[in-house]
Parts: structure tokens; C-alpha cells; sequence
């Protein structure tokens, strides 16, 4: 038997016995049409999609290629090499091979019967080296950007989507208790970062995450302690960590965890590319006092922050009553950040990326959805000592919200 | 102390004693007399360097920013967020502040001493909407790709550069050492996968390996247990394996490890930002023969091409000879991939990234130099059933060849 016969015969059985999880048709059918409703506004043609992320969200595969969704008519789904293996993962009807970008019109005009004249392209990551082949290959279309159309219906996820950050959060929840077990005095951030990521990985976790960006990465293992809980991030974040290098100095480090230190884990999982985020405060021993109120604090925030969750709430506001909340508790100095390098956000929406609408910050003008998910994570930062936080990830609900990373939410002292 | 303070005592004597490294002077000021004088033959007035690895290489830091190399003059560094962590990290004397991509030009004038007329980006890498905003702040300046420019300078390694890959492939060693205590029969590939990540990151291993792309990811766990190893890849390699799910849909699985199947453990290893790459096979209990014998041939189509690797060889003529080989060995129709999807690449170059110059490749013009490291890895793959393959990560030395990579090269048997 010959491989594509092989994919065509075996693929779908041996990949749903080993856990694949191949998307639904109608999720695809209910994107593409949220998706044209948004073209229409916008007079696009047709937006041809290149990012991987937004390929998997409107075709259900990440095999190499690109996607032509035309405003009327059916989506073409283009693939480089595993042509059989994008047939079985993708629900999609048209799907066919190609070779070079130079092709591409040719096989809009076979496909789709026509040359889009506004075409949209993802130009927040699209290489500028793409575009100019681009200019070249469509003569006579005009450009523009559509990702914030994808971005816009990319942000309210479908109870199809929720399911899976629920088990993202479900793994997520094991991982927590498992670190109970695992976490030893004397032990490097990095060999407890480690070993959680081991046990993630043995239950689903995919081993990367993904954010929207040319420079900007994520990893799972941002665990600190001590003083390194006291760096501020590369990134727009509250803190960083100490990292193994230069090349990579955010997250865990070589530094030996000792007793009493605050002990941040900030843990991302990824299931079926489904992300959740959370964190939760640790110690060997019992924890210095300091850490042990700041912990309550932030907790406390994000417990009141939620009573604000619901559709049609403010994200900007959120952050508002955060920082309002912060000043009372005594702690404007050190909120979100060290003095003068305050980060000016509580949340971030996340799904297949980390860096989704809604932002929940300073200056962002999001309104609450039913359906949207997003981390909550209120952090104090002391510079260069240490610092305490406390992180969900939540759905909106109809009335109010729901709680994604169900671990254990208290101080775990071991 | 305010937290400024803190990182300008404390940071570099910290940073040193957990094992951070900072890239020393010279080697900066090497790799800058190296680009200017490739600038100056493009006539390039100067180079504004956005991409990570691209800034890492020429300032040594990561730190969020933007570096501008000048034809003359001084290089300047302009930091968002972590300054005095910059100024620890990088051996430049201009450290600048910066906030936002609209003070780019008045930077340069005040730290420069004008705006360029001709100004290399990386347009290979940076996206769209960033290069029209440079076209608006930029207004009189005419801007030229410089990626062919910084990737060719980053193609031969210092001696610096290989000492960083020789470490790292000595943690590779150790762990592939480790993999021949971690494997037993009824593990899953992902299990196995996590626990030799999480003895790797314990060794100094980073655990996020980088390409340059959009779309490719890069990922250690490339764990392939017999049929799983007769996936195709959706990149350009030999094979993909079956992964987690469609977003995810390569390396290590939720596939049960057999007795007496290939177990292909191909696991990269990034240390201080540098990475080398090795393939191993394994197998619990005896392997089956026609995969030793696989395996072998492989092993020995490595050994011969490392004979043609020194200054001066043509690296299209190291790929043909391996074709050659392959032929009369009897693996025509599956080596590279199963008949009709093989890939025509035996080795690629390797260091901060793994998609570097030289490729040794069908098509493409490199010829070897002295510092070169790229990874050779011939593969067999039976579609559907598995895989064999064996790699090393090697430098091109003065005369010949160094291997950074000394596992064990036999077959290992638990």
C-alpha cells in the first residue's frame, strides 16, 4: 500500500485511538460564516489566510499551505506536502495540493472562479518579503489588512472551544496537585519546571504555547522564587524571572528554591492548541509574611474583579477598580509591577494564542461577551525580592462567568 | 534600593553564579566589523535590527528594542522596558531608552548623528503593518531587505559560538545517555519525550528551539515510535510523526512504545541560545532487522558524506552524494521520505536558529567554510510503518570536520 493510501484508510481511525481530536464541521461552518458576515461589512472578496492559527481556526488543520475563503462559494484549502492528512483533519470540501506561492492565482480562478480585487491578508504577521511576492502575483488586488476581522471572531469562543480549555484547565488543575508532590527544598526552578512540564505532557499538554508575535514568546515554565520573582519581564508583563541566559532570560532558572521564599508557578497548558493560564503561590515551609499578605491581596483582587465578569462589563473599568483596589490594600507601589515599570493591563484574552481580544488594560476599549475567555492575574511585584500573584483563566458566561483553572486556589505550603 | 539600583549592583555577580553568560566584547565587536564591511559593499547606511535572535547575535541581549548598526559610528541600543538589565547584557556603550517605534528617527539623529537615506530591515521576518509604519516614520528613506546580509555573516560560527554548541551538545549527550535509563516498554512517546526534556532543562537545556518563519515551529520532542515514524512532516523533512492533535500534529504521541519497533529519538538541545541537533535509534528488546539495517545505512551514509565536509566542499555535491548512496545501498525509493514526498535537503545549517545558512541541499549554492555548523541527517522512511535516520551536529574546522554532538552513535537496546 502506498502512503497516501495508508493516510486515506488508516488516518482517522489511528488518529482519534490516540487522542488527535480532529474540529468539528460545524465550527468550521459557524467561523466561516461569522467570518463572510464580517467580509461583507468590509467589501473583502476574499482574505486569503496564511498563519498557522488562523488556518487551524478556519479549516481545522495546520498542514502547510494556505486558506482562500472567497465571500461567496466554497473555501479552498491549499497544502504543501501532506495533502491525504489535511483531508482527513480538515472538514473542509476543497482541498488541494500545491507547490509555490506563484500558483496561487491560478488556483483562486480554477477554485473560485475568480481574481479577488480586495483581497485581505494578515499583515500584523505576515513577512514584508511574502507581501512583495504578494503585489507581484496579484497585479491588479488591493491589499489590506484582515486580521483584525479574524482577530474580532477569533475572540468569542464556541461551547466547542470552551470544552477544550475546560480539559486544558483539567490538566492544568492535575499538574497543580502534582506539584505538591514534586516540589523539594533545594530543588533548581528549572528541575521543578521540569518535571511539572513532564507531567503536563503525559496528560495532554502540548509542550508550546503560542503568541501573535514577531518577537514576543511564550513557555509554560514560568515558575519564580525569591528574588527572581523581583525581575521585571522583557514583555509586557509584571515580571520575568532570572531565565538560563541571555538568549532566553525569562522564566525559570538555575537559582536553588529554599524555604520560606515565595514560589510563583505560572503554568501554561496547551490541549488541542487550546491554551489556559493560571498561578498559584508556593513555599516550602511557611512562606514570609509579606508574600503571604501579598498573595491574599492579589487573590482578593481577582475575587473582586470577577463580580465584575459579565457581558456587556468594561474591560477597561475592570483594570480600573484593580488599581483602585490595589491603592487601598496598600500596595499602589507595587502592583502589576516595580515602581516606574508598572505593566497597564489585568488580562489578557487567550484561546489559540495568549495575546487574543479582549485586552483588559489601560486605554483598550473591549466590552465583555458571552463566550470570550480570558486571564485574570493580579501581581505584586517587590524589585528584586520577590513577588506573589494569583491567575485564572474564565469564560463569560450568560450571567457572569465561569472559572477554567479550577486548581486548588490556596497558598500551598509543602 | 529602588529596583534600577538593585540590577546595577546586584545583577551581573547574580546573573554569573546562576549560570547566565553574557556575551563577551570582542565577539561583538567582531560580528559588527564583520556586517559593516558587508554593509559597505551593499552600500547601506544603516541596519535597524528588530528580529530577537538577529539583535541577540549583534548586542547581546533580548531585551525588547531595536538595535540600529550605523555604517560609522556606534551601534545604538534602544530598550522598551528592562534598560539596566540591557546594560548588564550587552557589551554596547550606547543604551538607550525608548518607548515607542515613532522615536526610532529622532533617536538616531540624536545618538547617530543623522537619519539614513538607504536603511536595511529584515524583511524576510518583519511583518507588514511594522514596515508601513516605518515607511511613515521614515518618510525620505528607502528601505532594502538586510536578512540575506545579517544570515550570511551569522553562517560561519567564532570559536566562542562553537564552544556554546559543544556544551550543548554535551548535554546531549548526557541525555541520550539518560534515554537508555527513561525508556520501557508501554510508555507512550510523550511521556518518554517530557522526561527527557525535563532531564535536559535540569542540564541547562532551554527547551523552545527557534526558526526563522512564520509558520514552522520548532520543538525538541521529535520522539517516533514505529509506525508514528511513517508520518510525513508538514515541513520540509523526512517525517512528522503523529503528535497531539491537528494543531499540534507532530513529534511525540500518545502512541504506546513496542517492543522490538524503531524508536527514533531525535531531540534538540538549545544552550545560551545555540542549538545542536542529533538523531539516535532505539528499540526495546531487538530491534527488527529491516530497521537496524535501516539504521545502519544511514549510519553509514552519515559517515561517508562526513568525509566530503571540509573548506571549500560543495554542499549540493554532499546532498547528491548522498543520493548516490542511498541508490546503491537499495533505499532509493524511501530515503528522504516515502516515494513521491522526499524531501531534497541532507543537512541545514544550525546555531541560534536551526533553518541558518549553509543548507545542503538539492539547488542551493553553498560552498563549506571553517566555522560552519549545520546538522547531516540521513533518514529512511517506510510510509506508514517507520523510520529510521542518525544525525550529528557538526562544525567545519580548518581541516575537515569536528562532531558537537558525541552520543553514543550505536543503536541502543533496552
Amino acid at each position: 500500500m502506498n502512503y497516501a493510501d495508508w493516510v486515506r484508510r488508516e488516518f482517522r481511525e489511528l488518529g482519534s485511538a490516540h487522542g488527535l481530536g480532529f474540529v468539528p464541521r460545524e465550527e468550521i461552518d459557524q467561523r466561516l460564516v461569522r467570518l463572510r458576515a464580517d467580509m461583507e461589512k468590509k467589501e473583502l472578496e476574499g482574505l486569503l489566510v496564511i498563519q498557522k492559527m488562523d488556518r487551524y481556526y478556519l479549516s481545522g488543520t495546520t498542514q502547510d499551505g494556505f486558506l482562500y475563503v472567497p465571500l461567496e462559494g466554497e473555501a479552498l484549502l491549499a497544502v504543501r506536502k501532506e495533502l491525504e492528512r489535511a483531508k482527513v483533519e480538515s472538514p473542509l470540501d476543497k482541498v488541494v495540493a500545491f507547490s509555490s506561492f506563484r500558483e496561487i492565482p491560478s488556483l483562486l480562478q480554477a477554485g473560485c472562479g475568480r481574481v479577488p480585487r480586495l483581497l485581505g491578508l494578515e499583515l500584523d504577521v505576515l513577512p514584508v518579503k511574502d507581501y512583495f511576492r504578494f503585489q507581484e502575483i496579484f497585479p491588479g488586488t488591493a491589499m489590506v489588512d484582515s486580521s483584525p476581522l479574524i482577530r474580532e471572531i477569533r475572540k468569542t469562543k464556541s461551547p466547542y472551544e470552551i470544552g477544550l480549555m475546560r480539559t486544558a484547565g483539567e490538566i492544568s488543575r492535575k499538574i497543580y496537585e502534582e506539584a505538591k508532590k514534586i516540589l523539594k527544598e533545594g530543588m533548581t526552578e528549572i528541575e521543578f519546571a521540569g518535571l511539572l512540564d513532564a507531567a503536563a505532557k503525559s496528560q495532554g499538554h502540548e509542550g508550546l504555547l503560542r503568541v501573535r508575535s514577531l518577537n514576543y514568546e511564550a513557555y509554560s515554565w514560568h515558575i519564580l522564587s525569591g528574588w527572581t520573582g523581583g525581575i521585571v519581564s522583557q514583555s509586557d508583563s509584571p515580571m520575568g524571572g532570572l531565565g538560563l541566559s541571555p538568549a532566553f532570560p525569562v522564566g525559570a532558572s538555575r537559582k536553588v528554591m529554599k524555604a520560606h521564599e515565595p514560589i510563583l508557578v505560572d503554568f501554561g497548558i496547551c490541549y488541542h492548541g487550546y491554551q489556559v493560564d493560571q498561578t498559584r503561590m508556593f513555599s516550602i515551609g511557611k512562606m514570609e509574611p509579606k508574600f503571604v499578605r501579598a498573595s491574599q491581596v492579589c487573590r482578593e483582587i481577582h475575587d473582586a474583579l470577577l463580580e465584575e465578569v459579565r457581558p456587556g462589563a468594561d474591560c477597561e473599568k475592570i483594570f480600573l477598580k484593580s488599581l483602585r483596589l490595589a491603592d487601598q490594600l496598600g500596595y499602589r507601589e507595587n502592583y502589576l509591577g516595580p515602581p516606574g515599570l508598572q505593566t497597564r493591563f489585568i488580562g489578557h484574552g487567550i484561546g489559540l494564542e495568549l495575546n487574543e481580544f479582549p485586552f483588559l488594560a489601560q486605554g483598550q476599549a473591549f466590552t465583555l461577551e458571552e463566550g470570550m475567555t480570558f486571564a485574570i492575574e493580579p501581581k505584586i511585584v517587590f524589585g528584586g525580592e520577590g513577588s506573589a500573584g494569583f491567575e485564572n483563566s474564565v469564560a463569560v458566561a450568560r450571567q457572569g462567568y465561569e472559572i477554567l483553572t479550577p486548581a486548588d486556589p490556596d497558598i500551598v505550603e509543602v
